[in-house]
């Protein structure tokens, strides 16, 4: 941590802010330039909480230099973390594909479409059961019905599942019926139920939110694994920005800026990015290419009659023509599916 | 609804476009342009869900005309609303402060602002007792004893009492001590504390996204007063931009577009938006001049010792200071407090 | 400057980036961490250029404490600056008001306009005749026929002028007609036509970037001012951010953000911010409110056959009916026009 | 074009509307729906200037269909240009590479560049004579002697030679000596320059603004194109969001999405998106995933003592390795190189 002084801060505000942090039990270092003086901070900041450092007299603002986020970070944990749900693991030279309906909407549909997924070579199915919807009148999913039928689907195929929750009476239902929780983007920082979820011994796919930092990203995964639940997987799904001619903005730089600070896998979502199923396979493929570890992918048998994100769904038969299309780029970064 | 069909779609797909629209029971009405044509569709949109028109052959793009939200809507209840929390009438001629530390430390410090705030002419307080930080390693708040702290000093002091709720057990905990429930920036999409928050009957301030649209807030509203409780105040606390000299980009032009959109009262958070004690006078009287129907602002007895946004909080003294600087612009929009 | 080393960056490395900037002349100073080495650097940074200090070896990061402008800069200039044009004095106790058509269109406009808006208040008039627009197919403007129409309309009523320039040979054409040159949004990083105006004699009006940070702004001013002009007014005009319902957000901080940081005047334009008129009133009280110096705003005698931007113009009319509105706010901010 | 009317507008405000469209010459259809009426516009829009239709009484908003660009519409051009430039064929089947140093710093450091570049594949040759820098106390460039070298350079190597013009001074100066002209991304809505460089014969390199929307991007590339001047080439190179790990945010999903709407080529900028050389090789492969003609890519013998920029250079040999990593990804794509 560095305090920054203002410009000719008299000689004992410098002692002030000082005397402050050496009685928490941290060291200062000054440094002293032609207009502004500098206190370098050394030892444990979590000691200063409650000591505004920014607020005494002659400060002008503080800087960090470390993250505050431990376990999540590549620092403390250099090598990549792989994350095993049902037989798929996750962060390995495996590809990994979630795919399955936006949500899920009868026995039929799921059946369908986890037998078509499964021969395609996905390994885990997804399904929307308890859906987050900008309209309190959009259809809100069929709940712990959904996920019951999801895991019929599974177990017949031999696919793990992942659903998201979003309480945690949610988190109660979908424990017995899934293989991975998924915390949607609209809550990232949900932290209650990032805690309750760490609290379990189930895999978590985090989703970005809309409007998170990488840095806040990864301290939501703190929140995570900090209640002992390690087992966490990213998802890039896109960042809100002024374009309005894609969902969202597919940030594909976060894959290798994520491996730069971090050891945990990610995936990313093309469907949800860009809401357009004409850029599903570019934006798959520019995925993969830029190292990421799986992708999820919205696969509904009649996307026509979809009851949610039609627009973005594939059919069973245009994912199977993608996987095929994507092996060559995956096999090209030493990955295989 | 308008359909807009491809260029030279042919006219079969025109014509199915209109038969599946005509068999849900809505009426349609065709425009041929010289490049593209058209379809209007009049009726209740809500028969089409499952029918996703803009997957049809031949459909470049469907536009809505009709916004979502009915009952936050102001071309449905043209008077505007008027929430009454303890004596506070927000929405009225009033012009309403909620005032208070950004977290309940003790009780010392919970009574010793109270007291002043009250003096100063504050009718709410605000504290926060269940804390949504970004690291999982800060002060989270000292939840329902917090509560019960702030209840009390409400009790002696006569102010209505306001605090952010994170969960359906924070709910719970929370009702018997609380006039307000505040729904913070991170959970406005938690639509399922919207709806928790929206079976009870207390009155709900509730914060805008960082990331969100006017729009998307508005139908975070109809969330919870589509369960019956239409007490809703909104609060304006900054967007997230590319600019980082202020925490946040407040919106101040929020308020008066909500006023064309919406009955509901609104309020702005200067302390939250821009992070910076300095610029919350200066904010203050902007959202005043605006047209806010109230202020929310951090108080602390010792900003530099605060467990959290102490940079953004003012002693009493200064709130008291801004209050009668406050008033003679309160007084020209034809407000008084 | 400090210099932020890798953890555990071999103790050569550090050695190595000290000689490095030692070399040149400046002072370091060294404070050796639990987990990080950083080393201040002291005394002239341009003396580092082509010395890339964040790509040695054991380097992670380096940043910057001091801001590269200088001209600009309240910390060297601690009065705030006032510039004259015409009889109008910006950053004085007086409200500046800059108030004309987007675009000059006719002479019977031009003057129409001016009288009116002379009669409210008003101290310069304003009016575009080299038109920056999204679509080459839209009217471009009248180009030197306008100014000559702005010019004249000026003199008879009195009026200063200031138009928009958009190459070096608009500032040429319009050097004769104006008192001040305008730099729009689009323009404000094109640093050539910043060093054009620098090098005159005239007032500048320098509108803030749809994605400009304040810092990225004050560094054009100092494009200007460092080529002798110092006859600089900011004009904060909305920045691009995710939301919809007005053509940009309004960033009201940004005008106590300028006033921490530079000596320069800052005026704010609500009718491009929001791009509705309905809007003008109330973002125009809050600027004032907010501290700004001045207000650009669009007024055309028939905005319903304006041929650009009718949507955010008010008639003469209403803005003499607003002008009588804002003078109570302006006087308690003890301002007067 | 769409007239959406007020929800209860009277009768005689709808005729009114239709009226005035009528008497432009224009085609009206009317369509009542249960809580509003909408007209459909059909014919020549651009007879409507000056006509402000929202304006109108009883108007809500009018809704645009068709887009305002035409010469770089799909729509009109439904097979996708190839822009020759020396020899390369930039959105042919051919991988183009523009590669070099951000600035031109001396003689030695260009022909070294040159030299390897060409040896490594790429085939026009990037340096900036004319630089746009943030501060004016930053490096500028060498001007037209850096053009020279450039030119010499290339003539040695058989390149061809792009080079940014910010000015029409430097479009004259740069004419005898590139081969391509490239429009930065501070002036992508400099549109006197871009209508400069419409009414010459070369290629123009036109990168997207900072906060430039694809539909604004497609309009600037008209504005070029309406001089007469059709060899224009697109170049991503990230937009400006709120995160702050790398310097731009690369929308890579703006290939295929501009591939959808307009046949002009385009290429990727992973070093300026990014601002950081580690992520240029995974932003590379994206992007020739992602279906990119071409990349342009920052190449400087000693990185570590560039006068600008240093951080996002690689070197000749990392630039060799890289050419050789994402040639089979290329071929995947059915290109060459």
């Amino acid at each position: 941590m560095i305090i920054v002084m203002k410009p000719n801060a008299p000689e004992k505000t410098i002692e002030n802010v000082i005397s402050i942090v050496e009685e928490k039990g941290l060291q200062t270092h000054l440094s002293r330039g032609e207009q502004v003086t500098i206190i370098g901070v050394i030892g444990d900041k979590t000691r200063l909480e409650g000591s505004n450092i920014d607020l005494l007299d002659g400060v002008e603002k503080v800087t960090h230099i470390t993250e505050s986020y431990k376990l999540a970070n590549k620092k403390f944990h250099a090598q990549p973390s792989i994350v095993t749900v049902g037989n798929a693991r996750i962060g390995s030279d495996e590809l990994v594909f979630m795919a399955g309906p936006c949500s899920i909407e009868s026995e039929e549909q799921v059946f369908t479409v986890a037998r078509a997924l499964k021969a395609s070579g996905a390994q885990i199915l997804r399904g929307g059961a308890f859906k987050p919807r900008t309209s309190p009148y959009a259809f809100q999913g069929l709940e712990e019905q959904g996920l019951k039928l999801m895991a019929e689907a599974g177990k017949e195929t031999g696919m793990a599942i992942v659903s998201e929750v979003t309480s945690l009476a949610a988190v109660e239902a979908a424990y017995q019926h899934v293989d991975m929780f998924q915390i949607g983007a609209r809550n990232m920082q949900n932290f209650y139920l990032l805690k309750e979820v760490g609290k379990t011994d189930k895999p978590v796919l985090l989703k970005r939110g809309l409007a998170a930092t990488i840095d806040e990203w990864l301290n939501a995964a703190e929140y995570i694994m900090s209640e002992g639940n390690h087992q966490v997987v990213l998802c890039e799904r896109g960042i809100r920005t002024f374009e309005t001619a894609t969902r969202n903005t597919l940030d594909i730089s976060a894959v290798p800026v994520v491996k730069s600070k971090s050891h945990l896998p990610i995936i990313v979502d093309p469907s949800h990015a860009t809401g357009i199923k004409d850029l599903v396979p570019s934006m798959s493929r520019a995925s993969i290419a830029a190292g990421a570890d799986g992708l999820m992918i919205e696969v509904h048998p009649t996307p026509a009659t979809a009851l949610s994100d039609g627009a973005q769904s594939l059919t069973p038969q245009e994912f199977d023509r993608l996987c095929r299309e994507l092996l060559p780029f995956a096999n090209l970064m030493g990955r295989h599916f």
